[in-house]
C-alpha cells in the first residue's frame, strides 16, 4: 500500500517534471547556440530580408518574460521589451539595447522563470492561465498553463531552427 | 464527492490530452506547409549546401515512422526510410522516392500513429518506452513515452524554423 501510494504520488508529478525537463533540454541547447555568438553572427538576418539574430534573442527574451504574467509566477522582469521585440518587428528595434545588455536579460529571465516554475504544484499547472476565464476552462481545459508551456517550448525550437540555418 | 471523483479523472487525463494536442497544433502547421510545396520548393536547400526540403520531407516521415516501435504502438509502417534518411543524410538519398510518394507516406504515418496515440492510457504514457529498461526507469522515470512526444513535438517545430527559413 504504502508502495503503492508512492508510485501514484511519483505519477500525479511526473507529467510536469517532463514537461519541465523539455524545455530545459531546448532551453540548454538556446543557451550554447547564444553565448558562442560573434558580433558578426549576432548582425545577421535570421531570415531573408528580415529581423537579425540580436532581434531573435530579444523576441525571445520578451517572449519568455511574458510566462511571469500568463502562468502566474509573479510581476514581469523585462516589460518593456515588448514594444521593441513583439509589437513592432522592425530591424531597427535591435539597436536600441546592445547585444551584451539582452544577453544579461537573457540569461536573467530564463533562470527565474525555470526556478519559478517549481512554485507550481502539478495541479495549478493543470488549472486555466491567466489570460483565460473560468468559463473558457470549464468548456475546454487543454489550452492550460502546460499548454503555455509546451507552445513556448516549440516556439523556442521553432525559432532555433530557424537559427541554425542563419548561422551556417 | 462525485464532482470531485470526476475532476480528479480529468486531472489524471489532461496532461496527456495537453501534449497531444500540442503535437498536433504543430503538426497541422507541418501539413500546412508540405500539402503547399511546389516542386521548385521541394528540390531547394533546406540548410546551405546541405539537403533539400524533399529530404526534410522524408526524415521528419522516418522520425515519425520510429515512434511506432519506440513507443509500442505497434509495427512501422516504412522502416526502409531509415536507411534513406536518417543514417545517411545525403542529398541523392531523396531521390530515390518521389515527393508524391513521400507525401503519401507522411500522411499514412502521421495519420496513423495520432490514431494510436489514443490507444495507451494515461498510466502507460507515463511508463518507460521500448529503448529503455526498467532499471533504467527506475532510476530516472522523466525520459518516458511522454518525453518521447514531446521531444519529437520539438524536433519537429524546430525543422520547420529550418523550412520556414528556406522557403522564404
Amino acid at each position: 500500500m504504502g508502495e503503492r501510494k508512492r508510485v501514484q504520488m511519483t505519477f500525479h508529478e511526473l507529467p510536469m517534471k517532463v514537461a519541465i525537463n523539455s524545455w530545459r533540454l531546448v532551453m540548454d541547447t538556446a543557451d550554447t547556440i547564444f553565448s558562442g555568438l560573434t558580433q558578426e553572427q549576432l548582425l545577421r538576418e535570421a531570415a531573408p530580408g528580415k529581423n537579425g539574430v540580436i532581434y531573435l534573442l530579444g523576441h525571445l527574451t520578451a517572449v519568455h518574460d511574458r510566462m511571469f504574467s500568463i502562468l502566474g509566477l509573479g510581476p514581469r522582469l523585462h516589460p518593456d521589451l515588448d514594444a521593441l521585440f513583439i509589437d513592432n518587428p522592425d530591424k531597427a528595434a535591435a539597436e536600441i539595447l546592445s547585444a551584451r545588455q539582452l544577453k544579461q536579460y537573457w540569461d536573467e529571465v530564463n533562470e527565474t522563470v525555470l526556478s519559478r516554475f517549481q512554485n507550481l504544484s502539478a495541479d495549478e499547472w493543470l488549472l486555466q492561465h491567466r489570460a483565460m476565464s473560468e468559463e473558457d476552462y470549464a468548456k475546454d481545459p487543454i489550452p492550460n498553463r502546460l499548454a503555455v508551456l509546451l507552445s513556448r517550448t516549440n516556439h523556442l525550437s521553432d525559432h532555433l531552427g530557424q537559427l541554425a540555418f542563419a548561422l551556417k
